[in-house]
């Protein structure tokens, strides 16, 4: 199989519009330009219809929310929803607070997400909320169904639930008609039909921030590149590509380390590589490179 | 002729007031400090005037806007505007939705710019809606007039259209009694007057997200640490510095990617050594540097 | 003596929640990531209660402060306060404008803050609005208490008004009943008690934004880590350890200048090494590279 993201995206420049948090937006905009593709942030009320009118996809991402945004982000979706263009939906730290999972499912229900983008803990309380008629309860440490932005140690992929979260994922995905990116370790592509599971990362991904809102923007890039709003095995091919370049991060931290042991290289290096690393980034290099195989049941 | 800029930003240590944007502000904030500057950003409604009080420059940058900030732009440019400091005006974005572009036209009208500074389709935008009696029109794609916050590929300057956009810079800059620093493959200065192209850069900038918010908050430094609100010449040499710096950073790329071809630099590191250029940059280095020539119609 | 606290760190991965500026928001997640805790950045009045309650420590920083976020910060105090977890306060820009220092003065007064970390111009400005009955008054260049986010001239640490400055902290953090981490040249940790000056750092560390932001959540992850609020001493910890990685960050500068003379090293790579030096510290090179000493009267 021949993959030739990269190429497409560099020769269409989609414009991907991120409705998206003041911690990462800056990284999310650079790894987009690093694809290849144009970034516009904006969240404003009374632009979002504008801006999503002139982009070829949208992220909303649910990081340092504000009461007000909540709004723009279903205007911004509705829009989306009415030009076809995909949609990435990023229920950042749903379960660390019932704002946030109220927030989530507001949004959620008030638009078509083409794909959900969380870790194990942040898919599973916003699927939990989508469920529940009440009103969330407030989260507690010992519950382990959040650490804020992190994953819980409880909702950790491992080998040993990795068919379980597989099947979660399915079924979530199935019951919304979306498409549904589950990452950890191992990181689940799936549209309830199809399922891939994508091998490509290194723990130190886990070492900075921002590298799942980096994600949200080149799957929204990936999709908007393919065209027809993108499939599933897309998905897991931004997955892949992300930690692909995170892998290759790490062995050029270890270069470094090697070179120049008096001042060894660490996160903050990572992070510059990260994105140096999909700037760089070819289809050959990206076909060699990724570990994704379909799942079968 | 001497350059003598770098010494005096370093001597005097400009205050720059930024109301900007959220995703480019740490970038902003670290490019000023680099080149010998105090930064201080804040854009909240009751304290601006007081930070202008304080500061020698201010720049407004219109990207991530909030109807709230608005209030806060015009009080902090009419209190720069009584002190006699240079105010940077981007347009960000101008063109891409009719909010942006109205308050650039409400912003811009009430105040009084000392330099105006955006790609040609921003400045393009923000022309037009000055002229208009009415709102502006939303934007569309087929327009071209903008692809977000990245000019679009009808307003990109080249050796064709350059000598129109210089006439089109000149005529606006005259009309309003302004500066303007219309960037792109060419940087345009002019006051209408006295018009100045600097050819420094290198395509790489825009693989970054902020080399033209940075431009703005240099040009602010520039601008202070010459007094009187600076000329023309200072607004292009800010971009001449830039540039030169981006060159530079480019070169560096090239050198690392030679040394150590098994993981090559990309944006990442890009963007790390235009700010490292700005910090380690000379007046002489940027006199020997600059590609700067004067107009002549 | 032993220092187990990046071993702490790594092991307990305490939660820090963070209510911060959007301008250096980025790098203090990182630098907590870094150093080995977690990180949640939140600043929604309707959500900072359920935050609070899942993290073990908590920074309220005054940067590009809003209106609307004092009652969240004030909410996410009083939370913390009633956790027992401990509360770093940034009065940042204290001073600067009249705003700022009534919202410090009023956050402030309205939780209790475990440690006061700010230059001495910032810590000076809220000791002054805390004793104060009336209005703060507006800024002034000439009064030299500021120069927005950064110390004034007058207000630097120097040998000879060092001294004053500790005598100044105790009374502050005894009057109060807080520990103050007043930094500069030399860092003063005092909690009115115990006082203890931290030699670490390099004026570099003036050369980017953020040193301070970053050190306040250092701070809140070494006395979280530390546990029962921790000690005087860790703040001082906290800040030797920022200031001995700025001291390698600039060391290898230097290393890399050498090495490659074309294309100097500056502050853009300084602030990704000093990010790299955090995810690298052990407490063997902390024990070893720390200038700490008690100060006795």
């Amino acid at each position: 199989m021949d993959i030739e993201i990269m190429g497409e995206i560099r020769r269409k420049r989609p414009l991907i519009h991120c409705i998206t948090n003041y911690v990462t937006a800056n990284d999310v905009a650079n790894i987009i330009l690093a694809a290849g593709g144009c970034a516009v942030m904006a969240d404003g009320e009374r632009e979002v219809e504008d801006i999503v009118s002139i982009s070829q996809g949208l992220v909303i991402n649910m990081g340092t929310l504000k009461e007000g945004t909540i709004p723009a982000m279903i205007k911004a979706g509705k829009r989306a929803n009415e030009l076809g263009i995909p949609v990435v939906f990023d229920p950042v730290g749903a379960g660390a607070s019932r704002f946030r999972t109220e927030a989530c499912k507001r949004v959620f229900e008030q638009i078509k997400v083409s794909l959900a983008r969380g870790n194990a803990s942040e898919i599973k309380a916003l699927a939990k909320a989508l469920e529940e008629n009440g009103r969330p309860q407030a989260p507690t440490p010992e519950a382990g169904r959040t650490k804020g932005v992190d994953v819980s140690e409880k909702d950790r992929l491992t080998e040993e639930n990795l068919q379980k979260n597989i099947i979660f994922a399915e079924d979530f995905a199935k019951r919304h008609g979306i498409m549904c990116l589950m990452t950890g370790n191992t990181d689940i592509a799936t549209d309830g039909d199809r399922t891939f599971l994508a091998e490509n990362g290194t723990p130190m991904m886990a070492g900075i921030t921002g590298a799942g809102c980096m994600l949200d923007g080149l799957a929204a890039l990936f999709l908007a590149a393919q065209g027809h709003g993108g499939d599933v095995f897309t998905a897991a091919l931004a997955a892949a590509a992300e930690g692909y370049c995170g892998q290759r991060a790490e062995e050029r931290i270890r270069e470094q380390r090697r070179l120049f042991p008096a001042y060894p290289a660490g996160t903050g290096s990572f992070r510059t590589f990260l994105i140096d690393g999909i700037s760089c980034l070819t289809d050959e290099e990206l076909k060699e490179g990724m570990k994704i195989e379909a799942w079968k049941r």
